[in-house]
């Protein structure tokens, strides 16, 4: 299996990010999911990087893509947006992290607005497992504490899950459905919110065993077939 | 269309009650939904009336019921419960509400333990809407703010719900999906969690216009029709 | 409540659609509602119209809006197409016809390509109920009983429903989830594949009473509110 | 992983079954799966059995329980179903099959009648695959063809299945969710229709594909914990 931790980097380039993040959000992903998924290549990924990170030759070869972005959104190519959307329809899992909600490829899978509430004062976040036989629960602690995170809260404007895995509450009272899953085409697509340039939440083991759990549970079918768009069908013709 | 509200009524013989629900949390229920939905006939019933309260002349004119129950799930007739549930599946709309959850009829339906986790120290319940276009939440706060209330947390263990309406959290920091939907057969079950014998919650305006609309929701369609049990299917054979 | 039937109108200007559909098929499905829904103002609109049918004014004062298209989907305006998103999201009704699997409103709203197997050889189609407790099912016989349809199987690439209402089989032997609904935002979505362009299928009167079902199930919410994009809680701030 | 194959074992006494089921329907399920999942343990179990064939030390050796009844539901014990039913909600893997959705554990983990229609003239089957990415549909032919097959048609009352897999048409034109999953506390079930004792569907190729998938599918998680009744919660009592 292939994994592919996309960022857009861009709050990486604040000083404050490298004593954080010194190899970024998408290095420090990128290397816990190497240490618990041994026998993964996991490659990272950048908006600065040729092709935005991106181009076939990577995306042909990604099994699971992560995706971290925030401020850059909107220069994301939608060459681009519509070639990762192929491969998920494909196959492809694809794994949204934090502010990723408002990203071109999760609206676009969605098909809302994936607004939500939020309020950044570095409070404490509980993530609760409320679907504890999921796969990507395993092993996790009731609940995840993470003591210093931006809010995220309801209403996120989302599809009803396919499943949802975890519920977070926030010192402030808010909830938000921080673990949810769907399946678009052949592919699964996970969102977890937990995770942000301002706190060091990736570090966490029990946020790492979350995403290593995930791009388990996402990898693709045997098989990736892109759903055909035009599709005349005459062999149970009548007969 | 006619609803009734069913109470064990064993709370109700402790002298505080008197104080909390002068006639009983079924009274205060039934009185608001009256008072909320002209032209419906509320009735109510409990465990001590003949037939436990819901023999057939009761339950055939039922089209939406209500149910209450915590100390006295076991004394509930089996007979009983397998004639509420046969309306369910024809059609009567069911809403469980708070220890109901452990009621042999929302076991029956769910088909799991139905346990959770629990602690009663009186705390903070906020309870969100995140499902706002949903006709259970119309009119209804975001969040609805119950100043007491005993803390029921996840893993709560029941089916995925068809729709999830309401996430609750608490102030010790737990969250439960505190409104729930599933449909049964033809009939509608709605699970919601705030209220309690120990607090004036079913008082609280906010809780009694979830209800009103969830009776509305739950009202059953005009046709009513017992699944039938062998089926034998002839018309399209093989013509 | 005010209803807008929308077609492209493009089959329409061919000669024998005349002896079919005298008024349209948008014609056709306006005059059975208007019957089958006194009460209920029902328009017309085409792609021919000022604005392609659905300038503000006319968006702004429907309820439930009704979309036939087929050939000229690259024709409508990714502009229309937002602004009528925009107003599903925020609890507009919309009810998507056969052909319009593959309107830009349609998969933006799905997410997926919304692909299918089809075939056009004028033959039987079976619509079976499999939720039969559901308000646009009421009073549908089981089956509904097609003479001459195109054929649309699976698989149908679409985001596992919200509820799956019904399931059609052809003479051919392949069936196809044929009426399925969604909830997006405040909206609620029903997807219908009965009715051709060149079949009379819009003048069956069984087929004209799950339109009229499901324009009263796609209802608005009392409170049409679009979700926020940006959206900061201060309320509850850690008090 | 361990795998147990149970079945009433009660058609098989009929001499005709030797032709088709020389060793029984279990006899051929058993044995398909020890050869397409080497490395898996299959054991087989009759209501004639000691225990009725699944005493504690079969149960807690079994991984995934595959149920196949017909005409001796009611002759299972009470006391069994609640066993079995308590393995399902800590973890362990249930496949009914066909004639199963009769049996008392399925009717108990569903809720419903789960009555369907039905008529016993040998024909063609077709099952055609809803979700192309899902893990039991993996190598699948769209659709199987099954030459002979007892029909069973909609409505069938269970539950919104978690996934739907699988939908079949008949030759007379019905059509019937032929697989479907659900979560009930941390085990998966797997409903599967095709298999029949008057047809020797078990020997068919693509069917055992579909059950040794649905075999792998349905492997518990690593850790089995069956959901504690009574939950008292004091970790995050208001600090």
């Amino acid at each position: 299996m292939r994994v592919t931790v996309w960022n857009e980097g861009v709050h990486e380039q604040d000083p404050t990010m490298q004593v954080r993040y010194p190899k970024g959000m998408h290095g420090a992903i990128a290397g816990a999911l190497r240490e618990r998924l041994p026998g993964v290549e996991v490659r990272t990924a950048t908006l600065a990087d040729p092709g935005q990170g991106l181009p076939d030759e990577i995306l042909d070869t990604t099994d699971v893509l992560l995706w971290w972005g925030h401020v850059a959104h909107d220069e994301v190519d939608d060459a681009l947006v519509a070639r990762v959307k192929e491969r998920v329809l494909a196959g492809m899992g694809l794994i949204v992290l934090h502010s990723g909600h408002f990203s071109k490829i999760f609206i676009s899978l969605m098909g809302t607005t994936c607004s939500l509430a939020w309020r950044n004062e570095g409070e404490r976040e509980l993530v609760w497992t409320v679907d504890p036989g999921h796969p990507i629960a395993e092993g996790v602690p009731q609940p995840i504490v993470i003591r210093q995170q931006e809010m995220y809260g309801e209403h996120f404007d989302i599809p009803q899950p396919d499943e949802l895995v975890f519920i977070s509450s926030f010192a402030g009272g808010e909830v938000f459905r921080s673990g949810v899953t769907y399946r678009r085409g052949r592919g699964k697509v996970f969102y977890f919110s937990p995770g942000d340039q301002d706190f060091p939440v990736y570090h966490q083991p029990e946020i790492q065993l979350v995403l290593a759990n995930a791009v388990t549970w996402a990898a693709p079918p045997a098989e990736r077939v892109l759903p055909a768009v035009s599709n005349p069908s005459a062999e149970w013709f009548l007969t």
